[in-house]
């Protein structure tokens, strides 16, 4: 017998007819003997739908309300998966945030999971029930209703796992796998059968949008080990610990680590670039750069100081992401007078393009064959950054595919017999 | 001050715009200088989507589900009329059935209110915030959601008056009042300034669809001063305490009492007639009638035993809920060798018309004026039941409005100066 957290997301659950079909996918993990708790997402655009009413309620709306609301989402998917179970002869029950309790801290519309109580839990499981848990909800110690914010359910799902201490947390998604690269863009990227948690991290923040980056710093943290399966291969799919979807693992899963230098490519167009020119270059300029927006609570990803003017003044060049453009603007303008910029230029036409990998540790020239990879086919790099794990460049917008598919090739990802 | 609290049904929460107003309503009561609770029903429509989910899900959904699930409707409009109220100024915050706690029977989808905690409730009013209660939902004794069936959120509002001991529950519904008889057929109809609970009663079961049953019920147990009123009467309407509504109170407040003989005619369509020849006329042959339709819980409201034939058999005629007429002849028919009756008649094209008032009980002649009034226009009258309140005939569905209109005229109800 094996413990089983599987989580559905909303294009799972999006009617009657695909809740029975989940259905029927838990009922074969319990009728091979395993205990199982499911975690759920609401109906495909029903999150949306109720964060709207919330907007147009008011644009300040009290977060408390907003998690009474949204909660509601996953509250309807989990009581309608406990109902399509019991017609299918599978005895389960659903569990509201509240109930178990999961408790989280009390920062509404972006709670922390703090701990989930399992006696009750336990004592169904171990009646043979199936948890049915609605994703993204918990309660704090006032006894509000919380949510964790967009894509939680993943988060909620990895916890599920951790607190039943589960052989495995199945995330059931769109995409059958994590891949080397974005399929679409690069035919025969490959599907990853392992990935560690570093990587997944620096692969999701960096766009490859198949699991919440908060979930994956999670199961990292408690050594959840995580699959990542198609939804959609139907009911006669093989079994979800033979089907070949991807395992998110520590790096000591990871045997032939050493030969693996590059584990995938991410691109990311949903960056902007800003650079303030002639900006005096004395200590605490930067800074001065940084601090108002910091207080707007704005992410700068990538930082360049150019070399210094002969004039005492050097460009500053760096990133936020794009949705935060015209409030970066905003918050720099207002401080114009205190950082001394002369001008400030804009850029969302750029992308930024990763390579990750924990091979690239042990591994020197990861960098240098991307730079001249890259300048072989004229791309221009525009900005650079690196973390242990990663090299990531800042490109024009319309060199994001060629770059992709030219640095898949060049990191020997292509798979020998796609089309 | 006075307490109030106020019930919005779900045409009043169908979209923003209609929540912004009901928020407008609760303001001008809080600027009042009251206290005041809002019972708010799920948005138009949602709740009969949220059954249908359930139906979809399972033709038997447990009820213990099918409770989370419904439940959500009245969830979200609660967390949205909070938001409305923070934007318009008024402090406010939602309470949850399992929040307060709203203790209930555990007969989910039908539970019935046992307790509401005040604890928390009282502290929050007396800090001068709004509470906002969502409709409809309680929690019972095991921690799992309850809801009070259809309608519910009326009953939800009388028990919340209760608990609070409030001056006034007023109910904001499509209708501006309760009246003399429906004023689609009556133009004439009259608004009633008071009616007794009792009269409600009658009215509200036998077609007068004001006010689910329950709740007056509940009203009258508790003493709890109700007001209908209408939802759309705009923002400049006059104050719910000064507005033309109806008052539903107990006989001690209805000074002319004594000269009101006749509070108003309802209608009701929604009943079939079922006859039974030629049952033997012997002790019991009655009751083997009554016993199948008692075990498939169907109601029977209307029965007439003809007289003997002089076969030593009888004719027994007697009408049930139009819905459960399928049922009914099924379960007859499998108990047709017990009953012994030769062949079973059904009609439902019947209609049964009630006169309803307190002022019966001190004067003769009501039914006479009635079955007179009804034979000068040729109405063939097919069966009578009277309580002390009321007397309702079963007649031919097609004179329906005609039966209500001379009765409305013969007991003096219509309005001297409508159009």
């Amino acid at each position: 017998m094996a413990r089983i957290v599987m989580k559905f997301g909303g294009t799972s659950m999006a009617g009657i007819e695909r809740i029975r079909s989940v259905a029927a996918r838990v009922k074969r993990e319990v009728a091979a003997g395993n205990q199982v708790a499911v975690v759920v997402s609401a109906m495909a655009g029903e999150t949306d739908r109720l964060v709207g009413f919330c907007r147009e309620a008011s644009s300040l709306y009290d977060p408390k309300e907003y998690d009474v609301v949204v909660s509601a989402g996953e509250q309807i998917t989990s009581g309608l998966l406990a109902i399509a179970l019991q017609a299918a002869g599978v005895p389960a029950r659903s569990w509201l945030g509240w109930q178990l309790p999961i408790a989280t801290s009390d920062a509404h519309a972006s709670a922390r999971i703090e701990g989930i109580d399992m006696a009750a839990l336990e004592t169904s499981l171990a009646a043979g029930e199936v948890a049915v848990i609605p994703g993204f909800q918990g309660i704090d110690a006032d006894g509000r209703v919380t949510t964790l914010g967009r894509g939680g359910s993943d988060t909620s799902a990895v916890a599920m796992a951790a607190a039943m201490k589960a052989d495995r947390c199945d995330i059931y998604t769109d995409v059958d796998g994590v891949y080397t690269t974005d399929p679409r863009i690069v035919p025969r990227a490959r599907k990853l059968k392992k990935v560690t948690y570093e990587e997944m991290l620096e692969l999701a923040s960096v766009g490859a949008k198949v699991l919440q980056t908060r979930s994956v710093g999670l199961a990292m943290k408690e050594g959840v080990r995580v699959q990542v399966l198609s939804s959609f291969t139907g009911e006669d799919a093989p079994m979800a610990d033979t089907l070949p979807g991807t395992m998110i693992v520590g790096e000591e899963e990871i045997a032939d680590m050493e030969s693996q230098l590059i584990t995938g490519i991410a691109h990311d167009k949903n960056e902007a670039k800003i650079t303030l020119t002639a900006v005096p270059d004395k200590p605490g300029a930067v800074a001065s750069i940084f601090e108002p927006l910091a207080a707007a609570n704005i992410n700068v990803d990538m930082i360049i100081q150019n070399i210094a003017h002969a004039a005492g003044s050097t460009d500053v060049t760096f990133t936020v992401p794009a949705a935060d453009l015209a409030r970066s603007i905003e918050a720099l303008n207002a401080a114009r007078e205190k950082i001394g910029f002369v001008s400030l230029v804009h850029d969302t036409r750029v992308a930024k393009i990763s390579v990750v990998g924990v091979g690239m540790r042990s591994h020197a020239g990861v960098a240098s064959t991307m730079f001249s990879t890259l300048g072989e086919r004229g791309i221009n790099i525009q900005a650079i950054s690196t973390s242990e794990i990663k090299v990531s460049v800042l490109i024009e917008e319309d060199y994001t595919e060629l770059a992709v598919r030219v640095l898949h090739t060049a990191y020997g990802l292509d798979a020998e017999d796609a089309a």
